[in-house]
């Protein structure tokens, strides 16, 4: 059975996802799609809408056949450590192909960009530090060195995360000598970053997010941007644990933790830089909102993104130590759900995997998993107090959810 | 100008404090009356039912003239801590007396207590210590233990928790060579612990927050017990802030806080013993109210209260290494409130004094007061979020509560 990998995050499923999951299928020829997918917190460092389980059935409602977790310590990371796990998943579980969305839908300009990459490899260093001692954030340093590079008008815009992270996951594949062979397809998509509801049937998963907080109106405003199944399951969500969830369910919590905390133990969280614990110390005591917060904290040094996956770090007390103990790929393989097709790829090459595959969560021994748990309990506390034994039972007692 | 001293709470002030204070007047003939008030965390392990603002208004309206903060490293602590500090305080201030209340009102049989304890020192320790290997708690097998000596029934019953601080409050005069004089006045209230109401006048200050809790006609019920100016105060606060302050409200912190501490993290925290950590961390993943991670928690082996003030050390974050720093007597003077009398008592008492004396809090810059600031924080997470601002201006702006 022929495999293809798609890397997601489903947050929620719409009509853009479904359209590349069609379209990876088609190009891949593949019988099987295997989703590797962010667990309860994502990579701009924001809890997801809807649980990782009522993402996975949005994913096998809409085509996906298996889908397994993308462990926290590498779902809430930069490019390069979100593709490094995700690649090494999809090589655990013998994917034939990582099919990944792209402005130009042309691999081999991912392919010529990495070359041009290495071989400027010396000067774009020195660009990117002597961008970042301007003060402005990795990401805008990184573009505006490639900005400086000669040609680079001829090769991809590292200005967009898109282009960033494709070019992350072939470099993935490259040195984690993995047979998986990656394909890129056009996205459908308009601006990722744009808000605006245009007519057409496909936007953002950021605005239909946006729309969902915002419209009271039972959120028939997005039925035109996600399927079926998706409409069905955001609502049944939202009858079962009366939120959909987002960064203000948590703000108290992260506040509490900011308020009572020294700057020495502040200082042992994973991403916190020289002197920004005493700048979110102050904001903490000031912030009514986690907006507020934001707004504070702010500087043209770090993206919000980067202050977001901090703030999430904090929240789930995840220290550099523990970080500095993971190796830069997975070390099992977290089953979601799977569909009757997803179970017999499983059942052929179950025997073939290289990492154990954990289906119970209560049956696996190894402390790696531990980021996880705590992820999953610090998000079920966004939910009604009463509610959240019946989320961890899930998490930890059931079996991957097996959809036919 | 001849000064009395009271070591209280209040909280609320009641009719039966008000005849405390007026006896100790009179017993001690007394122009000024100094209390050494605990703050927002009291020495069961709860937060005060009001701010320790709202609590010197009472004080200062039934008749006490200077109020002074006991800190949180003394508040809420077993009774001899709690007494060294709250005796340091009045020493520094030069009051002439402590006045406290006791079942026997008679001071002789403390003297003659404390000398016989001395007396059977090694028996009673060895006594203890074989109650508490048979694992019954600390006050229970010191109880037990006193029991066990000859003629013990001829002192004062150390089951009784009153007579335990009396006996340390002069325990705390002779180890700091004072010059504070102990006196005591029999206590006009019914059984401490009795939830029930009488038809009297008097309550305890339990039976009280029970009915204010549990009464939903405006607490009418109250009436009879407290003086009017507490009824008032109450009500005003309320009024203010939305709530009256208990462990419910604060529930969801320590939840958090212990779901993303590790076990070694807990095992700083001041008064967290062996082996207990696992037991809380496992308690408050199940529980959904702090009732209910209480009756999971408790053993014969800790009082209800000993694992509560640990609750409240864990949701301020009180580590080992910092309480190992305080000294056994209080080292600042945080003055919350006085009358005119008070004021002039002060003044000509203050070239005097031999500590500092804290009179506007961003105005004092000693590390040693972090314990309360932080306390002061943590307690303004249990009233809405947009009316913090203005608690914690009190807290750090404001000078101490005059009342003409």
């Amino acid at each position: 059975m022929r495999a293809v990998g798609l890397i997601v995050e489903y947050n929620p499923f719409h009509n853009g996802h479904a359209h590349h999951l069609q379209a990876s299928k088609e190009v891949s020829k593949a019988d099987v799609v295997i989703a590797v997918m962010s667990g309860n917190f994502l990579q701009r460092g924001e809890p997801a809408l809807v649980s990782k389980w009522q993402r996975t059935k949005m994913a096998l409602l809409n085509g996906v056949d298996i889908v397994f977790e993308l462990p926290y310590c590498f779902a809430t990371q930069k490019a390069e450590t979100f593709a490094n796990g995700a690649v090494s998943i999809l090589d655990a579980v013998g994917s034939n192909y990582l099919c990944f969305g792209s402005e130009s839908g042309n691999l081999s300009s991912f392919i010529q960009t990495i070359e041009y990459l290495d071989e400027m490899g010396s000067t774009f260093n020195e660009n990117i530090k002597h961008y970042i001692e301007t003060g402005v954030s990795y990401p805008r340093a990184l573009a505006l060195a490639f900005q400086q590079l000669p040609d680079s008008e001829r090769y991809l815009d590292l200005g967009k995360p898109n282009n960033i992270l494709g070019i992350e996951y072939i470099k993935a594949i490259n040195q984690q000598k993995s047979n998986v062979i990656p394909l890129t397809i056009p996205r459908k998509n308009a601006n990722y970053h744009d808000q605006d509801f245009a007519s057409a049937t496909i936007a953002s998963a950021t605005s239909i997010r946006k729309a969902i907080f915002t419209d009271s109106e039972e959120n028939s405003v997005i039925d035109q941007y996600v399927p079926g199944p998706t409409k069905q399951l955001l609502k049944e969500y939202l009858q079962s644990y009366q939120v959909y969830h987002q960064w203000e369910n948590y703000w108290s919590y992260l506040q509490f933790r900011l308020i009572h905390s020294s700057p020495e133990e502040l200082r042992d969280i994973y991403e916190m830089e020289e002197g920004l614990e005493y700048r979110l110390l102050s904001a903490a005591r000031e912030a009514n909102t986690f907006h507020e917060f934001m707004e504070m904290i702010k500087t043209k040094r770090y993206t919000w993104t980067r202050l977001q996956r901090l703030c999430v770090h904090i929240l789930t007390n995840t220290k550099k130590e523990e970080m500095a103990l993971t190796s830069e790929k997975a070390s099992y393989l977290r089953l979601l759900g799977m569909t009757p097709l997803g179970r017999e790829y499983l059942n052929k090459t179950k025997s073939h995997l290289s990492l154990p595959l954990i289906s119970k969560l209560s049956a696996f021994k190894g402390k790696e998993i531990y980021p996880d748990i705590r992820a999953a309990r610090i998000y079920s506390l966004g939910i009604p107090s009463h509610l959240k034994a019946a989320m961890m039972h899930q998490e930890f007692e059931h079996p991957p959810i097996y959809i036919r």
